[in-house]
Order: C-alpha cells, then sequence, then structure tokens
C-alpha cells in the first residue's frame, strides 16, 4: 500500500504532546531529506491563525524542509505571542533538522484564542523528531496527529508513468467542522480547520507545483463544505523532493496536475465523508450554468442549505428545496429550462414537477452517497460541491463542545 | 387590544379547507371595505411561485380590495397550471367582496411542487367570505390561517397621534423556516416562506407607501434569518384604507415609516423567536462598520454560521467562532481593532482574548434572548440581524418532514 512516505525523500514523526486530552499524538513533523520544492495555499479569512502568518512568509521562496503540525489548539486570535510561539515551533523543528527556522511551515488546528501550551509543544516536537521514519507506520501516526473532531485518517495516493520511472503524489488530510475553504495563493486564515499536506518526488519549479496546487485546490478543497464556515487555518501544502523524474514537458506537466487533482479531490471527498454527525456524502452536480461562478455558487447554496441537508439526512426526496436553493444565490437560474435529478431519477423538469416513486426515490437516497443532478440548461459551464448531510449528531457535536 | 383589524376599514375571514392535514384554519381573506392604497415587496429569488407572479401584476396599479391566501401548499414550480390556480383564487375573492379580479393579491405557503386542491380551495374562500367580520376573534383566525411549521401567531400592532385623531398600523405574519428573506420591490419569488399583512388606516400615496414599506422591510423582515433560505413565496404587502387622517407632511410621514419600521421589526423578531426548533433569539449588532453592506454581510455570516447556532443551543461562550465568522464574508474586518461582546460581556478585544468567566459568561446565554456586540471600529455603519440557535429538534422537524 502506497502512503504519504512512498515519495522518495520524506520522513515524519508524530507524538503525544498533551494539547488533546485524547491520548492521541498531537503534533506531528513532516520532513524531507532535502530542500524540497514547495508550495502552499492559505485561507482567505480575514481573521488567520499566527502560524498562516509565518507560514505565508516561510513560502515565499518555494523552498521547505518540513512542516511541523499540532492539534488541539489553532493558535488563532492569539495577537503578537501566536506568532512568536509559531515561530518557535519552527525553530524547533529545524533544529532537528538542521536547517534555517524559515524552511520549515507550521501549521495549528483546534481551538481559537488560547495561547500555546509552548511547553508540552516543544516536548511534543522533540519526541516527534526522535520518532522520524519512513513506514507505512509512521505516515498513518502523522494521519492521525492533525486530526481533532474527526473520527477517521484521511489520505489518498497516485502515481504515474514519467519515462521508465514513477512518479508518486501522496497526501493527508483533517477536517470534519468549520469546514468551507475558500484557499488562496495570496489569501489570508480562522478553527476546526481543513488542513491537507502533500508529497510527491517530481523534479518540478515552484512555480508550476503553485499554480497546479491553486488548481488542484480549487477544483476539491474548496469544493468541499460542511458548515461553510471558513476556518482561520485552513492550509494545503505540498512538498516535491525531486528525487524522481522531472515534471517540466507539457505533457508531464498535465499528467502531474491530473495526479494532484486526483489525490486532493480524493481528501475532499473524505472531508465530506467525515463531516461532523455525517451520515452520508452529498455530492452535487450542477451543469448547463452560463458561467463557472454561477455553477459554483448553485452547487454551494445547495450544498449549504440546512434544508436541503436535513432532507438528505431522512432521504425525503424534498426537490423543492433544492431547486428553491438554486434561484435564491443571485446565478443565472431559469426553472423553466432546469432539470433536476436524484440518484437519477428525474423529479423536476422544464418548470413543472415530474411524476416519480417517491419511496423508491426515498430508498435510493438511503445511501452513502448521493447524487444530485441539476441542468440548468443555460449554458456549458459546470460544477461540482461535496457535502454531507445535517444531522442530530451535528447539533451534539458542536452544541455540546465548550470551549 | 389592537389587532389587525383595529385600523378602520378592515374585515378578515379564515376557513378550514382541508389543505393542511390539521384542522385549523388554511385558507384567508382581509379585505378592505374600499379599494385601498397598496403595496407589496416580493422575493428575490429567481424560483418564484405563481401567486408572486400574479401579485406582483395585481399590485402595479397601486391599489387592492383585499389578500386571499392558503396554508399547506406553496402552488410553487406548478408551472402554467400554478397561474391558472392563482388567478382563480383571486376570482374566487373578487366575487365575494365585489370587485375586480385584479384587485386582489394572492398568497400560498407550504409544500413546494404540488398543484392546488382548488376544488378545496374554493370552497375554503367561499367559508372565508361568510366568516368576514373586524373583531379580535376574526383577526386571530386569519393569522391562524397562515401559519405552516410555526408554533406561534405572530402580529404587531402600533399607533401615533396625527392632529386630532390616531393613525393605526397592524400586521400579521408567518414564519418558522426555509425563513432568510431578500425582499425586492420588483424581486422575483422560492416553500415554508415568510408572509407578512399590514393594514393601516392612513391616507398616503401610493408611492410614499412603497416606499416606507421597502425600507421598513428591509431593516426588518430581510433582516432576519433562521436558515437563510430565502423562499419562492416570500411577500410582505400593506393595505391603506385611507379612513384615518393623511400622512402627506414631512413630519407625518416620518412618524408613519417609524410606524411600520416598528411592527415590521417586532414581526421579524417574532419569527426568530418561533424558527424551527429555536430555544432562543440570537440579536447581532455590528457597529463600526466600513459600510453599511459590510455590516450587513458580518452580521448575517455570524446569524447564519451553523457553529455559532449550534454554540447558541448549548450555551458556549464559543467566540472564536464568531470572530471567524467575521472574516469570513469578504467584508472589511481586522480583527485587531475589533471588540465582541457577549450579553454585555468583552470577550474578545485587539485580536486579543479578554479573561472573562466562563461559567457566568455561558450563564448569561442560557436567556430567551442572546445580544452578540461586535464593534468592528472600522467605521460608521452598523446593522442588526435577527437568527435563532441550531437544536436537535430542527433537524427533527426538517429530516422527518416528508414530501
Amino acid at each position: 500500500m502506497l502512503h504519504l512516505l512512498s515519495p522518495r525523500g520524506f520522513k515524519a514523526g508524530a507524538a503525544h504532546a498533551g494539547i488533546k486530552t485524547t491520548p492521541s499524538p498531537d503534533v506531528g513533523l513532516l520532513i524531507c531529506d532535502v530542500p524540497a520544492t514547495a508550495a502552499a495555499v492559505f485561507t482567505t479569512n480575514k481573521v488567520f491563525a499566527a502560524p498562516i502568518t509565518i507560514g505565508r512568509e516561510h513560502i515565499r521562496g518555494g523552498k521547505l524542509r518540513g512542516i511541523v503540525v499540532n492539534s488541539g489548539n489553532a493558535n488563532a486570535c492569539t495577537g503578537r505571542r501566536g506568532e512568536t510561539d509559531a515561530m518557535q515551533m519552527c525553530r524547533a523543528a529545524a533544529r532537528i533538522v538542521g536547517c534555517g527556522e524559515r524552511e520549515i511551515l507550521p501549521s495549528s488546528t483546534g481551538i481559537i484564542g488560547r495561547h500555546l501550551p509552548m511547553e508540552k509543544i516543544r516536548r511534543g516536537i522533540d519526541l516527534a523528531g526522535k520518532d522520524l521514519g519512513d513506514s507505512a507506520a509512521h505516515a498513518r501516526r502523522f494521519e492521525q496527529a492533525i486530526l481533532t473532531t474527526d473520527m477517521r485518517r484521511k489520505s489518498a495516493v497516485t502515481r504515474f508513468r514519467a519515462g521508465k520511472n514513477w512518479i508518486t503524489v501522496a497526501g493527508v488530510c483533517k477536517g470534519s467542522g468549520m469546514i468551507g475553504p475558500r484557499l488562496g495563493v495570496n489569501g489570508a486564515t480562522p478553527h476546526a480547520t481543513m488542513l491537507a499536506y502533500l508529497t510527491t518526488d517530481a523534479k518540478i519549479a515552484a512555480g508550476v507545483l503553485r499554480r497546479i496546487l491553486a488548481e488542484a485546490a480549487e477544483a476539491s478543497f474548496n469544493a468541499v463544505t460542511v458548515d461553510d464556515h471558513t476556518s482561520t487555518n485552513d492550509t494545503a501544502a505540498i512538498l516535491a523532493s525531486g528525487f524522481g523524474p522531472a515534471v517540466d514537458s507539457r505533457q508531464s506537466i498535465a499528467l502531474f496536475a491530473a495526479a494532484m487533482k486526483e489525490v486532493c479531490q480524493s481528501l475532499a471527498y473524505k472531508i465530506a465523508e467525515d463531516g461532523e454527525g455525517a451520515t452520508k456524502v452529498v455530492q452535487i452536480e450542477v451543469r448547463g450554468a452560463k458561467t463557472e461562478n454561477d455553477a459554483r455558487g448553485i452547487a454551494r447554496a445547495i450544498a449549504n442549505s440546512p434544508l436541503v441537508k436535513c432532507a438528505m439526512n431522512g432521504n425525503d426526496p424534498n426537490w423543492g428545496r433544492i431547486v428553491s436553493a438554486a434561484g435564491l444565490c443571485g446565478a443565472a437560474f431559469d426553472p423553466d429550462q432546469a432539470e433536476l435529478k436524484l440518484q437519477q431519477t428525474s423529479v423536476f423538469k422544464s418548470g413543472r414537477p415530474m411524476r416519480f416513486d417517491a419511496a423508491r426515490v426515498s430508498k435510493s437516497l438511503d445511501s452513502k452517497r448521493v447524487i444530485v443532478d441539476l441542468n440548468c440548461r443555460l449554458g456549458k459551464s459546470s460544477a461540482t460541491v461535496w457535502t454531507c448531510d445535517l444531522s442530530r449528531e451535528y447539533v451534539t457535536i458542536n452544541a455540546d463542545y465548550h470551549t
């Protein structure tokens, strides 16, 4: 089985520093054996955590040796001291790697508005440093170290041939609540949070890597929503060790971009699947929209409607909620043109309700994956957005979780 | 006690036509003894119900004799036949009043995508016509006839002196789910739904009435959200009988506008209070924003965050969710400038968490009304938005309600 450390040149370590109340690891290190070509996208929330401020600076040169991350505390809304703490995390990691502190990208996720317990964090980073290795078990422990309200670890890997050799693209992520990422290359950052870290052994220029990451993030992390609450800490970063074949031709760049998109979409899907209280993934497919912005806007409006999400929880083919959500977001939409299918059954077409077997469609909604397919018939643009249903369990998780 | 029929010149009637499964009235008539000066604002959803199409035409001349309304079926997404049905409702009402069908405004609320049961509706309108009267009991039955998932009837009345006489402004409304109205004078319309009907005995020009209604709606109905799902059927309409003093001077117009705003805000507050599954009203006060749009955008982003709404349900002073919601909507916002108070306790200021007694603040949140006061300190604009908490009961209502 391929994993985060399958691309040549990477090691990871994790430790339980005691930030989270559970005994699972809460500090992680992901290290490249050489200065890696690197790119990252961050939250566009105007309230962004200290590690985002620092991360934006450190990614500027397009080179990184590693990533240091803690869960259980977001280091957000923590003022100057938060920035000092994030820098200290970098320094502690850099000491282990033997590199400059600016070659480390810091990340945090967890509660907003608390200062990091730096003693615990430093000890955790040291322990993670002693734990470094490139086995599947090491990858798994790193995956675990970044989780907060997540129920499951999340990873994805793909590879493709470049000449005689293979290029591997791997990724891990966390995210279950406060999920409505809007990542931007020059973006700003907010608590749970989406974090994704990717590794590859491709040899690739930083500018190309940045563009491909931004495109892949747009079609994946920026297209998943649990609560549409863009976090203070959202981050997606990739490190390329360069130990593998070069990605420099039109063809290899296209293959690499496709691999990146595949891995990021697989991770985004897993976030929806593990959304707080989720029992299913709802995949919104909007086709025939006038513009791409319209397609995305309509898909997001449907995905974020609590009425639609509750109907999905109850396996209720309540298509009126879906069609009305499509109309409310300001995008061009004409119900007289549109057709809506739920799990391939046409339920609304050309302004009129279709006859359908409600019991049968309801049964088809009782599935781990529901496809909502809306054809606007106004143009050629399309968008896919992944969300989950809204359950009583979601409320329990978020009403009873106390600061 | 003043009520909807206290302004001189109005009668109402209601009947149980059997559209709703409960035995409560589901058809209502509100009639003016003379051609009333009238104004209405409708949903801006691009998917709008048949009665909205008809209502927009009938309001054009600024004169109406009455309003006919049914609950239990929204007559939305029902194509041409829906429009014919809405016109037939007008015709049946007009026959009772003895006026033209274009002098009647039709309204519907309930499930989307079903044709109206016209036999039942016609019989219901006839019965409501036989029930017409101007007593408090008549007002109450009309209030009840417009409800769907609402738990309570909603009404508000105020009056002010104009010379030796009084001008009364009264209103009733319904709304509990699918509440995120964006009413526009030239708007378009979507299921539950916000419906509000106002009466006054003022003598006022149609153009002035239209402007004052639009302004009052903006500061009231357009500032309440339960699920941010703008409905296909949202409507607010006012009828002015002219039996009272004239509103034609600068001073009387200002007094009338203030009275309208007071009644509409009282109704909007009651919608939040009766939001599906709500245990409390959360009043978001944004001050010091750069522009009015920014103030509204920030207040709405906070009001619509499921994380904020769940925290409120759990009496959790989780201010990180509020501050991060303020930053995610694109409005100008700088956490280093801002101050956030929960029930008058400062919890976040100038980029840093404040020390506060979490148990005490949590206790203060256990209230029928919670004030979230965010001062952006970037300008002079402000906005108020009312919402409710998100409870397990909300999910039960909306997951188990079947089409």
